[in-house]
């Protein structure tokens, strides 16, 4: 791997301390980290490097996945940090950045590969990649890459905006737009389930599923983000960015070549068909709700409306149904359903892919349970497929039995998210980053249900909180003769056949 | 569930003994007898009623799933039990037999319901159908069923003149041949697999399997059976009946309707179907095996010449190996391989359905391992499927992982393969029973081996024991590019995922 600058905006803050240094310093244990490194903390605090370095080893021992006793002997790792004051405004700090980089370089013999890890608030964004190009840190003679964490705009055109003054200081090909659901590895598995298995290979069509259901709900309520959250609803919080990417990942078809530019073409492909809602389609294929209070995982909680920062008359969604349709012939007439909530029964992410029962056979009069393909994305991996089968307990009455893999003992092993993520960065791997073409056509898809909540004109449904969301979501499958899966009874009966 | 009168031949014999009286009374615990039943226990040896009684007891107690103490008291099944005298050749003890019959009906009011089961050396199975006859036993007012063991015949003529005679007194539906694979819960299943999921039965033809592998491996050797097994050898004892019934469970297509008149029609159809074999083809697709000593779970053991009761110059097939085909549009170049043998390094009946790899694709330059469907029916119930996964812990490479569904938890509670057939045999279904055709027609495809292995036409090959059998075998399938599955190399991947 090629000697680098990894230069991090927003070293003191939240993201930083829980998730980007125990990955750089797991990255470091498993020996992906480039031979030769340096690692340039920014914040707006003064602190000395060794400061700085204290504030590192402190959340290393706080949250990296490695046991404590792993993680205590870190000086070597510790020596790549430097700090340098900096507020995003002051062209004067960009000059102190960039001798300390030069110096750096210089000390360690680095190439002039310099990556910009923008750890801070959206609307800092254009600001500092404006100050990289014109502070000189742009030019080097290596690469210059961008990271970039979500939200990347408000709306399509804001988006675009921001997209403009960004391209006008880096390339496309040179900014890496996280989205940390494509670092889960259930996900970056998408593709080897359906590409590297010839039989799941012939079943993922039209002609063998009869729909498509991806879930992310959680039961956490908006926490202590009620400022943001209560601008941006579960529509731009999850809908315009995770969900729809892990739909184009679910839905693309084969690439002729599985690398990063063949599989970015045939997600934009997804998003391309994706058939656009106008208002009468929001009405019919959306579903927004609000929590009230109620009860999770036995405790009682609040209403939305009650949280602190949530203005009393808030509108925001905190839960969002949907029903798409992806006018490829590939797709024709399978729907695709989506939902997202806070305050929900249950944490899990997951997709479930229902087959279709061609005959609509019954077996010896039993009407049977449909095959499903569940992958099961978080808090636990897993996948499994739901057969039927002779019950040998119930005089062979068939019942549908779950056939799993579950991944649940090796977590403590598995990179996290981030640490695939910036490794492919590290890498220049954009597979598993958002192209600016994947998030405008989901901009687009979405601004018009944005309209249409901004302007009140579907129904909010209040959800009690614990529950699986409002009733109006499980209608949108009602209609088309289906159900959200998996459902209690089938999860009473898997219990009975283990014990 | 009719009353009726269950007759047992052999009643002092080590299969009543080991299997059918627990079988019995674990149909008794579950509720499965009929509410008013006679049961008659014949042997040569002078018992009387509480001895017998007695006998029954104490084989309960040493073999049945019950636990101990659920089987001590068992008062009121016991006292169904009666024993009468018996030496199959005297027309008087029939009489004695009929008398105690007619008895019983009298003071339990039951209807004349008999069902007569041979648990005796095949030998006596002719004399005994004409004495139930002349005796008068066989003239009822309800129905007469006859079961009858293993094995049915010694080839194709002599099997014809069992039948021939045993339908002077019985008719075909009435006759209930055991063949204890079919009682098995895994084989059982196969119908339920293949035609209640439109997943498997999409798949379940020859666009998408490649080949299909039945196994049978024991690890124990001829143990006391070398009188019967030298004479039969594993063609006459495992492939006719055994093998070649799984074959026909997993071949054959789906019937109109799910009932037994329906599942004999397409399985005959199977073995009428199966290319048949002159002596050419057997050379090609037959592999004959003998075991030399070697190491079995760590013990040495051996040779087969030296077991005691088996002639020093046997000839006799301990293994056989094959390769069929079945020329029906359904199965058009798909190669079924079969093997069993005795002193194997595994204990293992299982089904293993390859699945082909259309483009013989690549997935990122990784030759992929190919899709397996796995249903292992003995001594574990499992069934599994093999998919390619990307692995976290290697850098998201393509290693082959396995999704189970195992029954291993619940098979105290399982009904055991006699308790199933007894059952059904009580009930008139003879869906897992042996037809008459399917038993010819086995015997008519077995005749060409038989003859060319009595005339040592093909080489007898001797394998280690505790090996996978002679090289031979795995030619067999090399021919076709093909390879035994599962293989060591994918149990120790699959043992690195899970820890």
């Amino acid at each position: 791997m090629e000697s680098m600058t990894f230069v991090l905006f927003g070293a003191t803050g939240d993201l930083a301390k829980r998730k980007i240094f125990p990955a750089l310093y797991n990255l470091y244990v498993d020996q992906k980290l480039p031979q030769s490194i340096s690692i340039i903390g920014l914040g707006r605090r003064d602190l000395s490097h060794s400061d700085f370095q204290e504030k590192v080893k402190d959340s290393i021992l706080d949250f990296s996945r490695r046991l404590e006793h792993e993680a205590a002997n870190m000086g070597e790792f510790l020596d790549y940090f430097r700090y340098s004051t900096l507020d995003v405004n002051r062209e004067e700090d960009y000059q102190s950045l960039l001798e300390l980089v030069r110096q750096r370089e210089k000390e360690l013999h680095l190439e002039e590969n310099r990556m910009f890890y923008l750890s801070v608030a959206p609307e800092f964004f254009e600001t500092i990649a404006l100050n990289i190009k014109n502070s000189g840190l742009g030019q080097t003679n290596g690469w210059k890459r961008l990271i970039i964490e979500k939200p990347f705009g408000h709306d399509l055109q804001s988006a675009r905006e921001l997209n403009e003054k960004l391209s006008r200081a880096f390339e496309e090909e040179e900014i890496y737009r996280i989205d940390h659901y494509l670092g889960k590895p259930m996900v970056q598995n998408l593709e080897a389930l359906s590409f590297a298995n010839p039989i799941l290979q012939s079943l993922w069509n039209k002609e063998h599923i009869a729909n498509v259901q991806i879930t992310a709900s959680e039961t956490v309520g908006v926490e202590k983000r009620a400022g943001y959250y209560d601008q941006a609803g579960a529509i731009r919080d999850m809908v315009q960015n995770h969900m729809l990417q892990i739909l184009m990942m679910t839905a693309m078809a084969k690439p002729k070549t599985i690398n990063a530019a063949e599989i970015r073409h045939e997600k934009r492909k997804v998003m391309e068909s994706l058939r656009p809602l106008k208002e009468k389609e929001v009405k019919n294929d959306i579903v927004r709700g609000q929590y009230i209070s109620g009860e999770v995982n036995g405790q009682k909680v609040q209403s939305y409306l009650e949280e602190p920062g949530v203005s009393p008359f808030s509108n925001t969604d905190t839960f969002v149904a949907a029903r798409l349709w992806i006018d490829h012939p590939s797709w024709t007439e399978v729907p695709f359903y989506i939902r997202t909530g806070k305050r929900m029964k249950e944490k899990s992410t997951r997709i479930v892919i229902e087959f279709k029962n061609k005959e609509n056979q019954k077996y010896k009069n039993n009407q049977m349970n449909p095959n499903l393909l569940i992958i099961e994305i978080n808090p636990n991996e897993n996948i499994s497929l739901q057969l039927n089968s002779k019950n040998p307990l119930n005089n062979g009455k068939i019942t549908p039995i779950r056939i799993d893999f579950s991944n649940n003992q090796i977590s403590l092993g598995v990179p996290e998210a981030y640490e695939r993520l910036i490794y492919d960065a590290f890498n220049g791997d954009s597979t598993f980053f958002a192209h600016w073409k994947e998030v405008e056509l989901s901009w687009e898809w979405v601004q018009p249900i944005l309209h249409v909540f901004e302007n009140n004109l579907v129904p909010l449904h209040k959800y009690q909180s614990g529950s699986y969301g409002p009733a109006a979501s499980d209608s949108l499958l009602l209609d088309n003769g289906f159900k959200w899966w998996p459902d209690e009874r089938l999860q009473e009966s898997k219990v009975k056949v283990h014990n």
